[in-house]
């Protein structure tokens, strides 16, 4: 019984690692779902990459929201099988002279603005080559000022989907010379405490921090079965405890625990963290244990 | 011109009936269309089965609403090819000791949490065999308390869709020891009324009875053109008329219909009966014939 | 390097041009995604063409907006592969004596009710063949009162999508007797002005107009880089530029630009239009001159 997909593999050419994409593309935006901008994205790459999997990851992010796409795909981005080719199109800056990217990692591909939206994931998966996506033979003409998900993303995917070496689309830039992740994804470990910020409020109303587990617990040395103090920016402080799971707790009880995505989360057993507190997307607070 | 696909059969293998999975899998579930959830299980169905062809059925049910979810796949299953397998998370007890399971009914496979939700829609069909999913060789390692989605339900669906029999993923339970559906499935059929509960209010503002066509007609002998009163829970009542269509009255009046889906539905022709009355999702209500 | 999908291509059958459909089938409605209707489509179409491959255009079209549905497939229909069918699916008159019908144009299939739904799409790409889906042996039998998108237009694309030819599925219909499109599509051209109306508000709080950049710049005579005037319904006049693009003004500056889907849009650049004035979907506006 194997994992990952039989249809991601490696091969060796020439000497060195050639990576096939699996036929796989995630997309995630800030177009939501009453316009038809996705289902345009798909248009053009089943125009180009006739026989790719399209897979919505989520269109509903805010509008700009840098931050909460970063979350989105960093915590999503290896649920995929290998090869898979992650595009992300969340670009306050499309029309102005931000590069378009490529990021090819370890084991995945990443194509989006080059705003930091795409680092945190592909970091974490080890990037080994950028490629700025400067090669006009592959976008679609004419490209527009206002929709390069359109013109210059989306094309950019279906080509790497189809084959193409992402070295063709485009000159390559040094990884140290991306802008960086957007300041929200911080996660300063103290003694016994985290300064950290809220990245993400999900439907059920549970906060996600921009901590991961390993940041908390052995960066940290936050340890499961922690009483904790959550300190928010105006003064509100909330008790709680730190488990594995918010099922750990009583129904009504504030408990802190890992996330099933990767990164720690605040929230209320069958309650709603976000309805009972005030606390919101961008909130920075602090976590320190008070009794260990 | 065959209705159903021709890639969903029965074979005979070793004197007993083997049915094929058809290639398709729904899913359905409370996760919204925020967060990157309903992806990732995507992802991890598409990793173990690349094959496969996912259709979403609905991710925006209210948060932990069994009734709702049950209302959904009850509705649907059957337009779907035969052989699909409807996947449902609604899962308010993830992380208790509720059970997994895997159901296998006439023509369908539903997968999800021991809640009730699946059993509307799993008894309609004919329960042939019940599954607990305890087998951890076919579970996603490590299994998170709190995304059993991903850990355990969509991996279970895609072995199945990919030809695995139900069989090996864990250990029969007997279909009687299953937990009953939700109590707001409910029809109670009287002399020329029933009594029942709104399980849904769907887009247009109509609002969907727990009574089949068949309940309210040949069991309560409610007839075609009969004059009723709907009696809500605070002493509201309202004159309708029962028809087969919505299109079928005015535009502006009351009308109990035989809804496209199999349940009875009140909606007010060209209008939106949630907005012109203070009927809600879960309101019991007596529906009683005044004239036939 | 060829743009349009391989899979697409064109015949001579008999003396006549035959189009190939390309297997693909898009879907916009009015269901919204918080019941089974979008689903259950999916599952009629893929019962008869398992093979196809279905993209979701928009399902919030807001509930019988025509006008709404009109604007997005038009200005989204050309993005997909050639043979591609859109299936559109925004029919207030279900269940009334509206005529469920099948258009072939230059390029493309479009499906839906003849309520002038089709018509700005269908009639950009060129009308060649109307059909009357009347032929009741390609119906989803029994043929609700409500669910036509069920039971006559989801089969009915499905139908074509795996090589049915248009006339099996009814009688012809003159193109000159199809229901126009509705009154919101209006653009009249002035002298240095256009007379239309808002015919969408995008995510972005952007404001769609009914003129095309055609309309605007050859038909009316306005200039990029001309200083207009709109004036709406109640008498509030705002001030613009006419740009190629939003981001070629300074942040909170309104400007009126090149929509990236071919029509002319009005926003406010790092701002929402919508929310900054009380323009909103259907105004009529005026926008003139004021210095070329």
């Amino acid at each position: 019984m194997k994992w990952l997909s039989p249809i991601s593999s490696y091969g060796l050419r020439g000497g060195r690692v050639v990576r096939k994409p699996s036929g796989y593309i995630t997309i995630t935006t800030d177009y939501g779902l009453k316009d038809p901008y996705v289902g345009i994205l798909k248009g053009v790459i089943k125009s180009i990459a006739p026989s790719v999997y399209i897979i919505d990851l989520v269109h509903e992010v805010e509008p700009f929201d840098i931050a909460g796409a970063s979350y989105i795909i960093a915590s999503s981005y290896k649920e995929f099988p290998e090869g898979t080719i992650h595009l992300v199109v969340v670009d306050p800056g499309v029309g102005s002279s931000r590069r378009p990217i490529a990021i090819v990692t370890r084991r995945y591909y990443f194509v989006g603005p080059d705003n930091g939206v795409l680092i945190p994931a592909a970091e974490r998966d080890g990037i080994e080559m950028v490629i700025n996506l400067d090669n006009p033979e592959y976008h679609r003409k004419p490209v527009s000022h206002t929709f390069h998900g359109r013109d210059i993303f989306a094309p950019a995917a279906a080509y790497i989907a189809s084959g193409v070496s992402p070295e063709k689309l485009g000159t390559h830039v040094k990884p140290e010379e991306l802008v960086r992740p957007p300041i929200e994804f911080i996660c300063v470990k103290l003694r016994r405490s985290v300064r950290t910020k809220i990245i993400h409020i999900d439907r059920f109303g549970n906060a996600v921090t921009s901590c991961t587990h390993e940041e908390f617990e052995t960066g940290a040395g936050i340890n499961i079965g922690a009483r904790v103090m959550i300190r928010a920016r105006h003064g509100e402080s909330y008790k709680a405890i730190y488990k594995e799971s918010f099922s750990l707790v009583r129904p009504g009880e504030m408990v802190v625990y890992r996330g099933s995505l990767g990164y720690i989360e605040i929230g209320i057993y069958m309650g709603s963290l976000s309805r009972s507190t005030g606390l919101k997307r961008g909130d920075e607070i602090l976590i320190e244990v008070i009794e260990q």
